[in-house]
């Protein structure tokens, strides 16, 4: 079977993520998990992957279909120094975090698990890609028009590189779409793999 | 002057180029460039560097502003092999172009040209941003799939990285919106440069 044709459910409610998938041509559901994100682990590979699992088990759960279909589970934070940068509590902990990105580089860690029904048979594959981000020197009054903004509150790391955070970003090594929230050709080559 | 407070002026009719410099927070006005775009040029940078600048001088000459202004001219192509893959001329053309581009790394290079006054002195830069892109393996059915998308036909190398084509992507090195078609980081250095 084609990842195409494949009953596929979004574990996350990330607008950004659904719209990946839908440009990616990976039409899907979208059933947001319910599943406790309090995990403590200081590895940010391990604790992404285990975010991951977690919610794409939940909705798993939830869906008990017989016939085929995957539930993709996603989580993303950015990791610096042996640190790791989540949502922004408040506009400080925001301007602290930009703060700590400025003028180096950062990795973007997002884990995925496929969580599904293939043969009858329930399968899982997880897996963690990771981005390097390369950001620009900013300037005190970059930060706080960023802030200003609105763009850093519901966002890892405090920032965006697809909205005006663009601006900032001098390189990447990587894909790209992971540092959005979802490495969509890692997930088509993976859905190829579980379907198969 | 900061750049966010200059008269802007981009000399491309890219819905994409003009889509990144609003999202970068650069506002601008649209002129299109009437410009002669045939230059024999092997070199890829060189050939976007004097293409950029041509557009970019066909804007100038038709503002003719005594106020300060920036005209931001752009051109991409894609480079591989010592070969330059510009637009297709035909599906059968973009499906050469993808099959030479599968399974393999190629460079993307936008030339950009800053053309205009800045307290009333004309003045010029010019410069090449390069991207590296790795793209995953294509069947011939993912590549005829694609062309019948029709997305390939207006772009440089017959593909869009940020349509469906993301999914064959599995790897960048250098700036993701260069390979959209402009380096906003770079032109936004770069205005702070040509303000100053």
């Amino acid at each position: 079977m084609k990842p195409e044709n494949l009953r596929l459910i979004l574990a996350s409610g990330s607008p950004r993520r659904d719209e990946l998938l839908n440009t990616a041509g990976l039409f899907h559901e979208v059933i947001v998990s319910g599943a406790d994100e309090d995990v403590p682990e200081p590895d940010p590979c391990v604790l992404v992957e285990k975010l991951s699992a977690r919610k794409a088990e939940d909705v798993f759960r939830q869906v008990e279909e017989e016939k085929d279909f995957a539930v993709i589970g996603a989580d993303t934070v950015v990791a610096l120094d042996g640190a790791i940068l989540g949502k922004p509590h408040s506009e400080a902990d925001a301007a602290r975090m930009l703060r700590l990105l400025s003028g180096r580089a950062h990795h973007v860690c997002t884990g995925v698990t496929l969580h599904g029904r293939i043969g009858g048979r329930e399968c899982v594959r997880t897996f963690c890609e990771v981005s390097h981000v390369y950001v620009a020197p900013l300037t005190e009054e970059e930060i706080h028009s960023y802030i200003e903004t609105g763009e850093p509150m519901d966002k890892a790391g405090a920032y965006g590189i697809q909205g005006g955070f663009c601006r900032y970003v001098t390189h990447i090594e990587g894909d790209y779409f992971n540092i959005v929230g979802l490495p969509v050709s890692r997930v088509y080559r993976e859905l190829k793999v579980f379907c198969s």
